[in-house]
């Protein structure tokens, strides 16, 4: 009997599928895609349609990337009922995300009962944090009642930078305190302590924290009220400017995307040049936030689509880290391709860059769940 | 001819009635009082009271406690008809506050139309922060058109205690790099660089930035409409549970006041132990934010009630600082009496209490403007 096996990655995001099929355990990439800007009535057909072109493959495991997990999920489990209606409730803190997951799940499991499917949360790993870091400063019954309290999320993506800094830093997990800067178009920052996660920027929902494309992040909750008498709007009409039409997007007033912005701001746009000061500013003080969280740390990654390729960002997060132990290596960050080490050789801290792989995770839990 | 003056400094509160009176510039304290849980149709003739008690003194100039300056006062100022009617626009930022600052100020010149009276702003001393601290990550239009930024707070009492860490220190302000921690039933932290507010955690409004006595501070703003549908409420009714129940007393369920607070704490109340450690595990992770935006500091403030008075708050706080120089001296931490130095005597980052005077900062800029 051979232990290899066929595992699907499936990630159905609101208005994306994407998906990787992967021969385990040796990581072989069989088939991927990644289909867009799916029109709510066509999503169904479009998920039919992901499984129709893979009929050609055999599919061992299914792995679904979900993204809350609230309390319940501390890491990816095999999907039962009781898990499906766990997902459901957990709905109410990511409306967007979680019925899509579910719809996703429910499809391949129509298409194939027989097989063992796995849920893999964004959540997951941050359920290690501590009451000190995941409570807010609120009446404390909207904790124990309705569990408003932090969650995190991009966990799958932490993780995975968090075990390739291992094997760089060739120490141990357990003995490793880390900042892992996750910088997409969503943007977090996890403090990593002894391989679990102990703080993080992002909150109940993925607006929290650090300012983003087009998210706010945290800001002052007694602008809410200002900004619904501006946009002569409600509550909810305040919390989606706060999440679509904030962050570079906001202050640019040209792109959500780092590079348009970079691009203008060279050419002396004004508002372009102050969202990537702000921009760039809060990431480096949040952190100077983690670096006490941690009491100073071993190594700091840089990870995601601006993480991972935009040495400027890099260089102005990293600047002005120095009392913490954090010399960059210029040369190095600007050579940068793929997983590299960008402080110099006497840095006290480590600074990388790593790709992430949040597929691969997705895949190899499946795998190790598939034997259970 | 004498330089003698006498001050009268009035802090007018959204409930009570502050007021000192100092012979400048010896700073001799005349009299002083303390008024408060005043109701709002008492407040007038309270004032007008206040006024009928001192007329046994000389007065010479009036020094007025404004909370809200915006962009317009960068200092304290001579108030005229000009400076009136900015303030009362600015009460759109202060609605509990500028309108009350306006009223004392208008009963004071009636009563002696022919004295100086002199304005000091809570937020003038921010008025130093580059964009990159003051703005928001939000549509650019919001700052241009309605002045979203941040503003800062407790200003008066970031500087007066910086110019008693120069003092102390024996180094001019233009060399120093500072944290300046007031904690008191408000909290602020301000990051102060070559003398001047460089970055600060109070945000537009006074709820802005760390967990405070009743005050939660910084949230993720997704949690808001979860608050409203819980309490069944609107927008101004969330807000209103984030400025009044939340904070130290939300969390522990107790008191508001962190020695309620610590003493159940110590009985075994499990939320006051939460309510105890989160206010202070946030108090630490923003000496690292603001670490991080001065890229290390020569010394750190602590200030206000709590900052004053609590050596084990400060000794929470300051452990596990050690990365970036903080080295605290128990012993001297527990021993503490007016201002003091705390840290051990080869700790690179200075330690220090300073008891706060915002009345002196205020008797001194008037007495100062009383010459021009």
């Amino acid at each position: 009997m051979s232990d290899k096996k066929n595992v699907l990655v499936l990630n159905c995001g609101s208005s994306s599928v994407k998906y990787k099929l992967y021969e385990m355990p040796g990581k072989t990439l069989l088939a991927q895609d990644y289909l867009q800007q799916i029109q709510r009535d066509e999503y169904e057909d479009t998920i039919r349609g992901v499984f129709e072109t893979l009929k050609q493959y055999r599919i061992d495991i299914i792995s679904h990337r979900v993204v809350h997990g609230g309390e319940a999920f501390k890491q990816s489990v095999v999907i039962d009922e009781q898990v499906k209606a766990e997902i459901r409730s957990l709905s109410r803190f990511a409306p967007l995300h979680n019925p899509i997951n579910l719809t996703g799940i429910e499809i391949a499991q129509s298409i194939y009962p027989e097989l063992k499917h796995v849920a893999v949360f964004d959540t997951a790993f941050h359920q290690t944090m501590p009451p000190s870091s995941y409570l807010y400063a609120l009446p404390y019954e909207y904790y124990e009642h309705y569990g408003i309290r932090k969650y995190g999320f991009h966990g799958t993506s932490h993780r995975y930078v968090m075990s390739r800094a291992e094997e760089m830093l060739n120490r141990p997990k357990e003995q490793l305190r880390l900042i892992s800067c996750h910088i997409g178009s969503g943007v977090s920052i996890t403090a990593i302590r002894y391989g679990e996660s102990f703080d993080t920027s992002m909150g109940m929902t993925p607006l929290a924290g650090l300012s983003m494309g087009t998210r706010s992040g945290n800001i002052d909750p007694g602008i809410i009220p200002y900004i619904e008498e501006i946009e002569k709007t409600d509550t909810a009409g305040a919390i989606t400017i706060l999440n679509n039409k904030s962050g570079l997007m906001g202050v640019s007033g040209v792109s959500n995307d780092l590079r348009d912005v970079m691009e203008k701001a060279a050419e002396g746009h004004y508002r372009s040049q102050l969202a990537l000061e702000l921009f760039t500013t809060i990431l480096h003080k949040h952190i100077g936030l983690y670096l006490a969280r941690l009491n100073g740390v071993d190594g700091i990654i840089f990870t995601a689509g601006v993480g991972e390729n935009s040495a400027t960002v890099r260089e102005m997060v990293c600047t002005g880290l120095e009392f913490a132990g954090v010399n960059l290596d210029r040369e190095a960050n600007r050579a940068s391709k793929g997983e590299a080490f960008i402080s110099t050789e006497y840095s006290p801290v480590k600074v990388m860059v790593i790709p992430t792989n949040e597929e691969l995770v997705m895949a190899t839990d499946a795998y190790e769940l598939s034997f259970q």
